[in-house]
């Protein structure tokens, strides 16, 4: 169908910040590059600053602003809210815009606790019963090699899982004056290094093995207990002598050892203290007839050691995913040319466009998401008790 | 200077293929990403066929259609013309968009002889005098670490230059039934490898270095002689009965030494038919204060030597091209998160939309694409004259 | 000193498989690289099997052959017994040739349980008080690049250690038809990938760092439970059938989590079922002011993060590690010139020897091996009781 | 056969130097791994100063030492002469060796000119007909995964070759003080990186392909013409003013480009000015069915592209060459544990000692020495005549 056909999809993000550009260069883009059913419309653009706000909305292409997301429900030109923000405000507004009949794609994790993300999957569950699609954006799962790393374990391409080694490692308060930033304060984050980026190795591991844990063993830490605070560390960069200090109340690192439901063993990290690894999103999976490895920061290499080839000329090879037959990489530019970071976003409207207009359910889910939020909260359960063994609770279909 | 407080600047592209493509990607973000002092405005696509433009226009976003380039001269609408199209018809458009006073953007090679690049650079220089601007769009200068790696040669990071490996190694016609398109036929092409890709890799030793090829020595192969003849080809897949070929007309693959102006000496090979390589940009330096390593299929890594280490920790290291201090990343995300390959044409159009604002020369000029069209001639010349040393003209101040 | 004026040093192995022709080579070459004080003399193999070690002793260099290690005892033209036999056996002999007054070199892990470990840290306590030298063999300590990383965080190049991720993969008994070897069986090894390549990992991570485990959280898991008996399977080699079935009493892989003395978190990893990896012993470290990565499947290189460079040319530099300053290195090739997995164990001699001349303590000790010994111990206990936290009991002065 | 039943096969080595001391090693250690027919018995180490060749001898593990070469010509207990000496005396020692019914294993590059590498292999060939076997000693064939390379081309699994990139990278001499050793002086070296390291690249390319250079076009160029003399830098590091300089006689790099007979494009670069890079011998081969990289700094490590695979899963893979199956390695250890840059000559004296045994011509042989050398000299003429097209002549049946 030609575009200016197709039916618009009123699109409305909450949120400006480092999430909001990449929704928003996902939602104008998407179109150029993906035959969807529908045409996206960047219809507003929601924050509390109206001059900043209006300034994000015009640079990044959106037609109107808001600064009270409430004001998406009531408009007729917007079937999507795109939730960007913090996680304390997730459940909030993912409730009201379910139940105002928006569809949903929220920023992870889903919620700073269990109960907030289990009213989060109850309201998605209902939602759904009058067609009204959710998502959880867990990004990596759309970068095209570890969308090509789950459908070779699904092809049956690596036998039985053995391992998984996951790792998120990040560096960037490493140093002991960065400021106490909303991310590490438990409040507005609910955790540090373990929801953040911890989330999305849990989600990867269990999406790419299709496999999901049954319990977790785990120890957390904060390395740098107490911070300057930002408004402290902005005045000092201003010309003032700043000595206040806040508690640093999330974790900096945590690391979890456990199984999974299918018999393989699987390990975590997830640190903002990896001193020289910038966003390195690490995967490993042993299986009996192959293996694979994946690293964000060769985010176009999927590594791959096929067991059933004669030994003499096997190892681990590096497919450059940007095949045409490779997941999403077909959509864009010839063999050897990179995706970056945001096509992972657009690749994630893209789906979500596209199972609204099928009436189909997006993946991941919000009881996904829940799911999630489970092993989370049991991490922080064990390493708060002796790091003894604490089994994650099965979600329930909902 | 709010967005919608800039002027615009009107953008038309003649051609809507695999360039055409790139190019609307850029001018669709651009303003997103970059704080330009125009605010761009995708004013008209180009193609000759009026439903496949007409189509392509509505995907990529862009206001209008034109089945005739000569339409963009007369539209007050349109300030930039940027030229997409295959060799064969730059020198044409180019040098009538100059005449008629609008700025232009052509890609590369310049030309498809000499004589046309020639023409190119004088009408460029005429052009100049009344403040209209041009460039050659040799991308590959724009991606951050290729930037990074001409910053730290300008700063004196490697020291006085002996060496340059360049090669750029693609695979996508070994396969001898691969039909004979467009690019393997010389009077489109002007050549094969050589000035498709091995264009690009003078152009970036050339701009890493800061020193020029003074003469080359050269052989060049055509592999496959005859290839089907692609709507031959086109018939067969729909079922049809295909026995026409025809001849490759171009080189699939140059090899070439030389020296650079600086005293170093430099090797070059372009080739599709280097089995497994899918978009290999390679370039290594090596200088006497240290080394520079490059491989486009791993675009956001830049590998240094710095020979002034004590050699107990020296070594190649990857720097990962994505921090806010280097060239264009700070624009986009924070630290390891990945650009792709059509960033660097978005990069490619910020800086020539600042040049423009600024009456600034914007690089590679005209007369850089013409050096570039000379090393390429001389090339031809010693391949085709037993790989004699061959002097590569110094082009004049234009 | 000329080689032929320095005393003789007689050497009896006990073993001649696998470690046993490592450390025989190690006995053969290290005089010609190593200006050692005394002369090294093959004197003695020692095996149960009067044909098999009368063949190995003569093809690889030995002057003499027993087959009861007590023998060894006797002859005063041995000084060194060098035990290369299974875990089951180490304690008796080491106690044995350590009142002898023999200096004793071990193999790992020390013993098959702690408290054979401690009889054996107890004598060498005591026969140190008369001038009686003993070591554990762990050979990995000596590759060039893990001793380099050692005096990189000795010499404050890392700061403070933060994380430690350590992992030992093969994949050798991934096929669940690989026989019922002695290594998997307790009785003999102990334990299974966790002694065998656990303790190697435990070893490498606390000698690079300098710091010791405090406490352990563990997994363990032995995939596959029943083995065909291996003089079955040479049988069915032999063209017979065979049925029998034996049990796998060691575990098949073992994860671990835990902290070090000096604040950081540690995870560790041995498993012999990680398809396609065949001897990677991974480090990886990060400190405040650095990073260190090691892989042995790559083991001339060391990946260097220097945090205090620059950020614009920070990176993680491959450090070749065959330079003159490097440890060891210097004593061989040019650089570039790479040493393989046998000169470990020739570095692991020299240093003996010349400990022995000048009579001071090797490391690592026996009271080292005990150490680790502990972890292995407290892995177990913990693996055995829910992944509890189980901390290391402190190894008192001996 | 047990080895003290062996007869002994009594090895004579000349020089005692960097070569000597491989050598030397090559033939400790070779009957401990390799079941040969003979029992080499490292008879006579020769050189021309007594002292040191005394020393050398015993560190080493010679037998009996020697001051003039030709002592070795009348020693029955001598069968096979090892010329380990700079390229200026490789003629004479080896004809009359061969003369004088040793066999004989010659250093590389064969000699210093056509003409005395003609008068070699005419020697060699008459003394074949004696039963006298003579080899070159280009040691990197016998790298495992050189040597298995060679075996994977000549199975077809790179199919027809249409491209070989060979550089033999090294940086020692790029310090304008270091001084005029004997490999920078054109009567003692023949020449520099060309002969020293391009010859190397030359056996390589050929053995591996199987293609020979039929033709080259060439560049040479010495960076640094003037060097501070040897002794004149000893007498400055022992305190004394040193001022004099010689002439730098050899090139300092050399890059060539050439046809294979077998119809490939073949680019060369052999240089000592590649900052960072310390011994990367680097081979890559592109076929129509697959493709192979090597680089030496990573020397148990082969990538192999295989074109045949589903595109969706290719990529060039890491064979780590220690398989039990891949050449050579099955002699020493388990999979995953290194060899080193020794190992390749303990394989070359296991092959020599064989085709000894067994009356076979050993490879390479003196005629493809000459083969080599008549590159080199091809290599020269081109770079001195304007960099022309420069014939390769063809080594007629000898």
């Amino acid at each position: 169908m030609p575009d200016h056909q197709k039916p618009a999809l009123g699109v409305g993000v909450v949120g400006y910040a480092f999430m909001g550009r990449a929704h928003s260069q996902a939602w104008r883009n998407v179109g150029a590059f993906f035959d969807l059913p529908y045409r996206p419309v960047m219809a507003a653009l929601v924050g509390r600053s109206r001059p900043a706000v209006d300034e994000a909305a015009a640079r990044m292409g959106w037609a109107s602003v808001e600064t009270d997301w409430k004001a998406l429900l009531r408009r007729d030109d917007v079937q999507v809210i795109d939730v960007c923000t913090p996680g304390d405000s997730h459940a909030e507004i993912a409730v009201a815009a379910l139940e105002a009949g928006k569809h949903v794609l929220c920023e992870k994790p889903l919620a700073n606790t269990v109960a907030e993300a289990e009213a989060m999957a109850a309201a998605a569950a209902q939602a759904r019963e009058r067609g009204v699609r959710s998502m959880v954006a867990f990004n990596y799962r759309r970068v095209p090699a570890v969308a090509l790393a789950h459908r070779m374990v699904a092809e049956g391409r690596l036998g039985q899982i053995r391992h998984v080694r996951a790792q998120y490692l990040q560096d960037w308060i490493a140093d002991p004056e960065f400021p106490l930033v909303w991310r590490l304060q438990r409040d507005k984050a609910g955790s540090g290094a373990l929801g953040d980026i911890g989330a999305h190795i849990i989600d990867v591991a269990q999406f790419v093995t299709g496999d999901r844990l049954v319990g977790v063993s785990a120890l957390t830490e904060t390395f740098v207990k107490e911070r300057p605070l930002a408004e402290a560390s902005a005045g000092l960069a201003a010309g003032g002598s700043a000595t206040a200090r806040g508690e640093v109340s999330v974790d900096d690192a945590a690391l979890f050892i456990g199984r999974l439901d299918g018999g393989g063993l699987a390990s975590f990290e997830a640190t903002r203290f990896a001193t020289g690894r910038k966003n390195s999103l690490r995967l490993e999976v042993n299986g009996s007839a192959g293996s694979l490895a994946f690293d964000f920061e060769a985010m176009n290499e999927l590594w791959f050691h096929d067991n059933t080839v004669d030994p003499d000329t096997a190892g681990f090879r590096r497919i450059l995913v940007t095949e045409p037959t490779h997941p999403y990489a077909g959509a864009w530019w010839p063999p050897g040319h990179a995706l970056g970071y945001e096509h992972a976003f657009t690749h994630e409207v893209a789906d979500f466009t596209t199972a609204i207009a099928d009436g189909t359910d997006p993946a991941p889910s919000f009881a996904d998401g829940l799911q999630v939020q489970r092993v989370l909260a049991a991490v922080e359960e064990s390493a708060a008790g002796g790091s003894g063994w604490t089994a994650i609770q099965t979600t329930e279909a909902v």
